[in-house]
């Protein structure tokens, strides 16, 4: 049966070559950055080496990446790590409705610490107003965390806008957006969207899993969320995982290389599965906006179909998809992301997110327009409200 | 040149038959264990079956495994997750003073957030008494945590003496044991020692980095450290290290099959090392205890020579050595765990640890044996120190 992956925002196959080289890192060298042996010194020449590719890919300095387990750390380090650092400044923080548990849940933490934490709204397509942003600082504000492309509907936020904006009522305002689902995938530029932390992921990129960065500018106040040793700069404690870290670079360094020419072949596919779904399916919405998108991202709303059972009949028929986040899949409360945007309860229970990828090709496209409309006909033939209608 | 990797407490490398399986996960079943299609079903499955490898290597119950980012993480998930957990039960923690930095950093967390710490000494072999950690507990003590082997002079602490007499004392204290260096290098069993929190860590044992774990007794009370997924049963979020954990698993595995016959390889490599080098070199001293200590550990003090110098030496002939633990090899400070049983300043800066491991044969033993006493011989003939004497 032919297999279809269209699950590229949960993770990534790691490419040939990155895992390559992260076998090579694995056994013939395999040293403690740490260590001062010729052993260590090979590793922490090839760490340094990554650390340049990954600062590469989003415009930073090498000396500003802080390699961690992945994005969630990385997330969890940027929000309560600064908001700590910065507490006599002021306990008042500012995110959005619809980030990544990571950051979100970061921010419940906070609150439990006695921090003030005000969560700006989205508009029906999921996107953040800049002004309503600016409307929430206070002198009490510190940080600001809003993502730059949701993980489920694949909206890109304004965050040049919104930084430019909150640093202009508070130049002191520490600004953080949450890069897993951008960096590699659309152009990011730290001094760009002049945000100071930025959290970006390996396995999303096609390297391997385990680990991430935070992007910390210069200057910025953070302190550690974990405690230990003295490496990355005694900001994140642990011996290094160095054959990860060397497949971070590598991942980077050939993200930027395709980077155009992949956003295009991939927005040409998103289109043709968007507008083939729309065509063929009566009852479908598409979720998030249709301009201001992640190349590879889909996410529609099928009335009268039950995510879970429209996952499962994909998978049978050797399409991979998955209803929102991977990381929330074992809940069954519909997506944060899809009510914060209005959609109503039974709707938002409906939704498909399929994420394309650098392995899929328009015949897979094809395949899927040729299999969904059956399955969501089969669904709806059995559904009793369908049947109502 | 002749290359003798003599540093296996600082890391090891991923034998064969685990880094090929790791490059199989990180390319052909490459799936996020959260997804629920069959791509992450056939991830989750491996997972499982890596969390039974690990377990049963320390006689845990697959359920009471946390896999982490890595030893550091899973200490501090250990002594800050507890403490926190368990703060209205009391605010006073036990620790000891010849601790990793993973675990004396976050009681030193502990402390400016208003815990009180006990750190028990040890004797001049660098052993604690089990009697000095019950003196030390209070109606407030909720948790004790005490390395298992040390890192640096390999000491073997009496774990199952101090829990048993701390449980027999007050039974709802929680004990912790850092089995960072002696998961997979002797018998261990949390059951056998009475612990209800343990760390590991894979890279230790001939498994990738970036993974580690912590072994949690049913019904122990602690909270995650960071925040975001569900995953790891709600406490440690983020996108699974697969491959990682895949590997970790079967190193897991492979270090059972071979514990007896390697304890038994590595304790008589041990024992030529150390009696060649009291025999040949003069003004040298063991560091540890000589019968309870981790087979592959040999740390010497040599008076006269500093032992960076010492350390550059040997590397240029090949042999990679450390002066203490690799995580705190940037620091000029003598090592807190020789300070601590009471070997004066000017005797801990030359001290020299060489951790032996699966790929070290006699021969290397020789070579070291040949070389050592030359080197020790040059430093201290340049040596104003030496020479006064």
């Amino acid at each position: 049966m032919r297999r279809v992956y269209l699950d590229h925002s949960a993770t990534t196959p790691v490419r040939k070559e990155v895992a390559d080289l992260v076998y090579s890192y694995m056994t013939t060298y395999f040293g403690n950055p740490s260590s001062i042996h010729s052993f260590g010194r090979e590793a922490k020449k090839a760490m340094e080496v990554a650390r340049e590719q990954v600062a590469d890919l989003i415009g930073a300095k090498p000396e500003e990446i802080i390699f961690t387990s992945g994005g969630t750390e990385a997330d969890n380090l940027a929000v309560i790590g600064t908001a700590f650092a910065n507490q006599k400044k002021g306990k008042h923080v500012i995110t959005s409705a619809i980030e990544h548990h990571a950051v979100l849940d970061s921010f419940k933490y906070l609150e439990k610490q006695g921090f003030k934490v005000t969560y700006v709204p989205v508009d029906k397509n999921g996107l953040v107003d800049p002004d309503d942003v600016a409307k929430a600082i206070t002198d009490e504000t510190t940080l600001i965390s809003i993502m730059h492309v949701n993980n489920e509907v694949g909206t890109i936020q304004p965050i040049k806008e919104i930084a430019e904006l909150a640093k202009s009522k508070n130049k002191n305002i520490i600004v953080h957006t949450d890069g897993v689902q951008s960096v590699g995938k659309i152009p990011v530029n730290v001094d760009d969207l002049q945000v100071d932390l930025l959290s970006a992921s390996s396995h999303k990129i096609y390297g391997p899993k385990g680990v991430g960065c935070l992007y910390v500018r210069k200057g910025t106040k953070i302190e550690p969320t974990h405690h230990g040793g003295g490496q990355e700069r005694k900001r994140r404690p642990g011996t290094e995982n160095l054959p990860g870290i060397v497949g971070f670079g590598k991942a980077a360094e050939l993200a930027k290389q395709e980077l155009e020419q992949e956003m295009k072949r991939l927005t040409e596919l998103r289109d043709m599965l968007i507008d083939g779904i729309l065509e063929r399916i009566p009852d479908v919405k598409l979720n998030g906006d249709r301009i201001k998108r992640v190349p590879g991202n889909v996410n529609v709303s099928i009335r009268y179909v039950e995510g879970e059972s429209l996952l499962l009949s994909l998978d049978m028929k050797g399409i991979a998809a998955s209803s929102g986040s991977a990381c929330t899949s074992g809940s069954l409360d519909p997506s944060h992301v899809l009510l914060a945007m209005g959609i109503p309860h039974e709707i938002a229970h409906g939704s498909l997110r399929m994420t394309l990828g650098r392995d899929n090709t328009k015949e897979d496209i094809e395949y899927v327009l040729d299999t969904l409309p059956e399955i969501v006909k089969r669904l709806r033939a059995m559904s009793p409200l369908y049947n109502n209608n």
